[in-house]
């Protein structure tokens, strides 16, 4: 059906991938008609399954094909005024929900283009560490059966107090807790802080993600204001001379979506108002290792007092391997420790064992200080990118994963990235990472992903547009 | 320090774990000296950092060393009055609180024999499967950065739902999400159905870690008796007459602790039930490849109408590998992948890809066969050992993991599990699995870790004991 090169640099998946997709498009494969199996294509082909599998899971994620129960896969029937890879929009409800978001940022994963999505390019994460990290497990010599242990795997947790040590946090390993990545991390801290009912504080804008899992909790979200140099202080004070929060989550390093830096008085100020609010600090740091100064963080100037300190390894190692941790006060780490447990019994002891290979593998801080200077070209090249079509940055932070902009003649990037996304392209709109969503300008882009010329091309078209709307008015 | 023997069956980690054991039990390694590091002991004895690594952690596991913050290993100093292995008691709170219940699975899981624990031996597992799988993944071709999907890995999906048609029970991919292990995802199921407050109906004895999650959730529990055929149907409606349960959550299969198995007429009555006094029916079928029969499940009997379908691969792959799934009525389905993303993102692609290709591997089904015929066999063996020493059985099934026994001389198993431990066995006593916590003579066998002499030694000398004392009173 296809004609495969695997001499060519273009891998097998995505070859498959788009030969599919363009008999998709041209109808030589049309609607509800079946493909072959898995199985028989593979052996037509002369791929593996899984490269076969991969593709057609591509595929199904774009919407192109649908999988039915016992009969394999089909081309899928779409309505004509639906385009292949267009997310559904925020129909009758104005807010953005959690399903909106989901499609935004998962469900449109695999658009060719996407300066708005929050993890980074495969060849920048540490693959070749994982995968000699992954034939050391596969050649034996461990025990790959039963359970992990609660706290998780033991190796991996000396390897982290020992980091944490150098970045002046004094822990012991059975200080960290393993977890499914930062998510699993927030949530249990969050279940363990909080009950329905309770205030709670986050950054604005900030993370989406923990403000619906905060929200699924029952608790009431209360935005403190970031600001290009961290926190917005005098709004924070204010708002704690009317509210009674019981925590703060928040992201004082190169914090997603602003990427701003809060200063060591900021932090001392956050501490001191912590202790006399009476609120818990919950520091998520997972952007630590892109920062390579050695910076005071909110967890080494309180050393863990009244403070939890949650990281991962998703943005150095891969956010597929699912390696996070938190590390707090003995007495507080048992109490998460028992919900870990209760609520999905240990952290799996194979993907903290590939984790521990990683970070000790002899090419890490190698490739963490490659990452680091990747990412510092790709913030010089992207800010002038964006000063070029007339965008003002909150910060420029040459460091870090985002720069947050806004054009004066974009009112609503949320309207934008659905025209963005037709073309194959995923914005990060700035409605997503407010607390109260409203239609705003500003605009995440995730440096790593944002070389692309189309990219810029698609930007400068669309002011161009609005220009003209404006002068046809 | 230690002479190791690479070409003897014991395998490093063991000779190096009891070689250090003998050192510190002869004191030839005193309280507060400080071991080699893990490199420097790797080193000397030119084995891997890995061997060492699982080595020490299994001494700090068993109490015998501790890791201190940037200092390395040391030998623990411990009172006289506590041997290395005795799991804390229960101390002033009578009731078996989650700490204790931690204690008993976890940390005492490398006490040397293990009757009562919830796994299977790592041999039993299909630890070949999972490194060919690893190797498969290791030689790359597949993009292994980046987040998975939401609802989990598409192939291995597609797998399942091929697998549960298999079953008679009829759903797609897209019905299929893929958790951390089945805790994850009777957690979600839970959170989901219910608020603090709601009546929740558990088998009784039944799953203790369910039991604390409910709890957890601020949920009343009532059990529902288990008997040697399944439901204590009267029961049952005896308390639907004056409660309302949102949901039962319940394991109609092979049950843990009792292994019993539930008729089809008694599913059919629970389905009736569930239909008439609306409430929810969560059926976790872990144990369904233990069975070698194509019995009806009580998704396959309404086609998961009001019902929730949760299973595993910790049984059959490794509980490591930390897979499992929820299926049901697509609406609940988005609900649910919502819920689990905002708590924890995605579930590790990785090991959705390992059990992949464990289950698509060409001796998975070949492996599942001889899992069940080794249990059968298990069975026999453990059900005489048990009679010949005077034990009632409260079934016996002949398949899966557990015989569920007493015997007239012994009142309160969680005194002899104490007793036990000290020897090094850890036993499974009733009291863990009871909705209402209290001494009780029953205990869980896993028929697959009670082969060992010692373990039948001890509970014969335990059963004299015990004749004795009520003699000489």
């Amino acid at each position: 059906m296809l004609i495969l090169h695997p001499e060519q640099p273009t891998s097998l998946v995505n070859q498959i991938v788009e030969g599919l997709r363009g008999l998709i498009g041209t109808q030589k494969l049309k609607a509800d008609s079946k493909l072959p199996s898995i199985r028989a294509f593979a052996a037509a082909h002369g791929v593996s399954v899984f490269t076969v599998v991969e593709a057609y899971d591509r595929l199904v994620a774009q919407g192109l094909l649908v999988s039915r129960a016992n009969a394999g896969f089909f081309v899928k029937r779409r309505s004509d005024d639906m385009a292949p890879g267009t997310p559904a929009a925020p129909q009758d409800d104005p807010r953005f929900d959690a399903r909106w978001y989901l499609q935004q940022i998962f469900e449109n994963r695999h658009l060719p283009l996407k300066p708005g999505c929050g993890w980074l390019p495969h060849d920048w994460l540490f693959e070749d560490g994982m995968r000699r990290s992954l034939r050391t497990l596969a050649a034996g010599g461990t025990d790959i059966g039963g359970y992990g242990l609660p706290f998780g795997h033991m190796a991996l947790r000396m390897a982290i107090a020992e980091s944490l040590s150098e970045r002046q946090i004094v822990v012991e390993a059975n200080q960290v807790l393993l977890t499914q990545g930062s998510s699993q991390a927030l949530d249990l801290v969050a279940r363990q802080l909080l009950k329905p009912g309770d205030e709670v504080l986050v950054d604005d804008p900030g993370y989406p993600n923990l403000m619906f899992m905060l929200r699924f909790l029952g608790v009431h979200i209360i935005g403190v204001p970031r600001t290009p140099t961290g926190y917005d202080l005098p709004a924070l004070e204010a708002l704690l001379a009317v509210h009674r929060p019981k925590a703060f989550f928040t992201q004082p390093r190169l914090q997603s979506p602003t990427c701003s830096l809060a200063s060591m008085p900021q932090l001392v100020r956050l501490l001191q108002l912590a202790q006399e609010h009476q609120f818990a600090l919950v520091e998520n740091d997972i952007y630590a290792d892109m920062d390579a100064s050695s910076r005071p963080s909110l967890a080494s100037l309180s050393q863990l007092r009244q403070l939890i300190y949650v990281s991962s390894f998703s943005k150095t190692i891969s956010p597929n391997i699912r390696v996070g941790y938190v590390a707090a006060e003995p007495g507080l780490m048992e109490k998460l420790a028992q919900l870990k447990m209760v609520s999905g019994l240990t952290s799996s002891d194979i993907t903290e064992r590939l984790a521990f290979g990683a970070v000790t593998d002899g090419r890490w801080r190698k490739h963490l200080k490659s990452l680091r200077d990747r990412l510092a070209q790709a913030h010089a090249s992207v800010a002038r990118q964006l000063e070029a079509l007339g965008f003002e940055l909150f910060h420029e932070p040459a460091a870090g994963l985002y720069l947050w902009a806004r054009h004066p003649d974009i009112t609503d990037t949320a309207e934008l990235s659905r025209l963005a996304a037709v073309e194959g392209i995923m914005l990060g709109p700035g409605q997503l990472f407010l607390v109260n969503p409203r239609p705003t300008g500003w605009l995440r882009f995730n440096v790593a992903f944002s070389g692309d010329e189309r990219i810029w091309r698609f930007l400068e078209r669309s002011i161009e547009e609005r220009k003209s709307d404006l002068s046809g008015d």
